[in-house]
């Protein structure tokens, strides 16, 4: 089957964002075995759109819409949609009901935001459209089925596009494609992409079915395997021989095998089963790490306080950091050390993990350069400290710290 | 003038990379002043790309195609572009020697790489085509003047669209186009999008140059101002009363007018000037808060150390929050008003942001339900406590935990 993806959007014409949807949504249909042909964006116009959506639906089997759907004048996706298919538009109570609801929850708070009158249009759905509730928002995902082609409506944010994808699209598509794809994320930390394409280069190459294709984040890399298969059994005869050879070839750097879990997840998960606790100590990352890992639900457990050290004066306050450490620079392996094993020793937790780093843009010098950063893992007392030099500006090497220290606490648990 | 952004490539089909040279390209088409109404994504297929150049032929009078120019196989944007507007082929010598030195630099360094016979292929350019030199790969960029429409063909890889783009292409059509796009990004923080668009709608209506456009992002609402003129002056004069109007209606709640001016930003820059200090204690955001202020460059100043305060013992150990107040629950008004209180005496600080609240998915009741937050700042021994209730998962829920407590501190300090 043929999908389409058209994303709908101004702020995408003006180049004001990066499509980050059509590369979920095209991801998302290749794991499903619909092949996809064109990718098209266009903005707020009715007549542009109708072209659009008509050359679409010419062409392909299931057309999938992005943005349009909120509540202002210039959202016009699903009445120029329902228009081109010849529906009418209605009222949906249950959307009603969310919408109130939603509203509600904000002012049992002391917002002071109003329902103003143009949310109620979000209520209005194309008559026999199949609603889908929006748990993060208040414009529903709309499917219309015609006899030729399906259209999926969905908002444009990505925090209410890819939960409402995952939760009814996926599961709704799945139906109607007979040859399944059948898939499998292999998450890995402390390793690059081309490092890691290179231990599997001749996997990568010799491999059919299933494919493995890498993908990059920050710090991590996760290899999909993907195969087509006509049966779930099928398709763990073909997936267990490659994932035991990617066990086999990255070893411990395999953080996880589920596509849901994150790094902090199974972190978190480690720390539970082995009944450590864990406190964080930030300088440059500044409660970044803290963060990630509170969020990891159920991380109460393990995760009781913490320190965001950024002065000296902070350090040697909480951590007992002494001022002939500090000589070496807040910024060095010495102080690094004793933040980790300060922070275990003021909060008595298993663990500690600190950071401190020059995250720019002023302050970096020949000696200590702009991205250099110390991290320190205290595990019951030892110590463990690595040593970064990493490229970007402030936020991007505060990012890649973070992901650092990450990797440093597993591999000190793991 | 009309201009349109074909992207080419197998890799966008399937999801593996995001669109960013489509957003790169209307961006500086925006920068220039002409209008894209089109952007769309076609394969490696010469039936498809030829249909998709020829209806971009129809309707722009710019079309901008980047992808598909590389040595392999696959690689047939020019040749197809060629055929669509009837030109022939022809060895380009100047880009013949240009690859032949890439490899010869290539070589004196410890790569290995032949001059594969594919890589030839990168001298054919299509006749009468300008050829823009390529100074960080091997494949030239070209243009095609037709008579109604002019054709940019661009390489894929980034490292080598955006520096041809800037260095040949931008000056190429500017002087094609006389008129400019001058925009403006007026920032606002609580409020909501439909309630910023209600207050300026008849502005949104009447406004014809500039245009006004709203945006969302989490806890924030952007809009651009963005008018056609031909001069700066001009520029300057059709702004001003619009800045003017937007700051009578929006007050306050207008945080910058600098596009790259953030919300932690405008914050640590109020404090520097108010030569105020500030601590964060945080339980449901665990971190986040304090993350965001520090990614404002040389928040040292004003930023010296906070607390991450996720168990009720951390509570009282470091803010002194009394076990009688912990009896209304950690999630309270009266632990939130504490938490700043006490975060405030033991760092000195003269600001104290505190976050306590229930992030999910697990611990809600119907009394106190998933998404409930309370946010207190106290300042000099004054507490400001908000309630909230947001929507979403965990992760959104702590996401505008984040944001309100950005700008219940701003709200304090403005």
């Amino acid at each position: 089957m043929i999908a389409e993806i058209i994303s709908v959007g101004t702020e995408l014409l003006l180049g004001n964002i990066v499509n980050t949807n059509a590369a979920f949504l095209a991801e998302e249909c290749a794991t499903l075995g619909l092949t996809v042909y064109h990718q098209s964006v266009v903005g707020d116009n009715e007549a542009r759109m109708t072209e659009a959506i008509e050359t679409a639906i010419s062409r392909s089997d299931i057309l999938i819409l992005s943005g349009g759907l909120g509540p202002t004048q210039d959202d016009i996706t699903k009445t120029v949609a329902a228009k081109v298919v010849g529906r009418g538009m209605v009222t949906d109570d249950n959307v009603r009901q969310h919408i109130q609801g939603y509203f509600d929850r904000l002012h049992l708070g002391m917002s002071n935001q109003e329902i103003t009158e143009n949310n109620w249009r979000q209520a209005q759905v194309p008559e026999d459209a199949i609603v889908l509730h929006n748990e993060n928002g208040t414009a529903p995902g709309l499917i219309l089925e015609e006899d030729r082609t399906c259209i999926i409506l969905l908002p444009g944010p990505p925090g209410e596009l890819i939960p409402l994808f995952h939760e009814h699209v996926f599961p709704y598509l799945l139906k109607k494609q007979p040859e399944r794809i059948y898939s499998k994320m292999v998450k890995l930390c402390g390793i690059g992409e081309s490092a890691a394409e290179t231990v599997i280069q001749d996997l990568m190459e010799s491999q059919t079915n299933p494919t493995i294709a890498p993908y990059a984040k920050t710090g991590e890399v996760h290899l999909r395997i993907t195969a087509k298969v006509t049966s779930k059994a099928q398709a763990k005869e073909l997936m267990r021989p490659v994932l035991q050879e990617l066990k086999a070839r990255f070893g411990k750097q395999i953080f996880t095998t589920k596509e849901s879990v994150t790094l902090e997840d199974s972190i978190v998960a480690l720390l539970k089963k082995k009944h450590l606790t864990i406190t964080t100590t930030e300088s440059c990352t500044g409660g970044a790490v803290a963060s990630r890992l509170i969020n990891a639900s159920g991380v109460s457990e393990v995760y009781k306080e913490g320190f965001v050290t950024y002065s000296n004066q902070a350090k040697t306050k909480y951590l007992n950091v002494k001022k002939s450490t500090l000589k070496y620079g807040a910024v060095s392996e010495q102080t690094a050390r004793e933040m980790a094993k300060g922070a275990c020793k003021a909060t008595k937790a298993d663990l500690a993990i600190a950071t401190t780093g020059i995250a720019g843009p002023d302050g970096g010098t020949q000696e200590k350069p702009v991205g250099l950063v110390y991290i320190a893992c205290c595990v019951k007392g030892k110590v463990y400290v690595e040593k970064h030099n990493f490229n970007g500006n402030r936020s991007r090497v505060r990012e890649q710290a973070v992901v650092a220290a990450l990797t440093l606490l597993r591999d000190c648990v793991v």
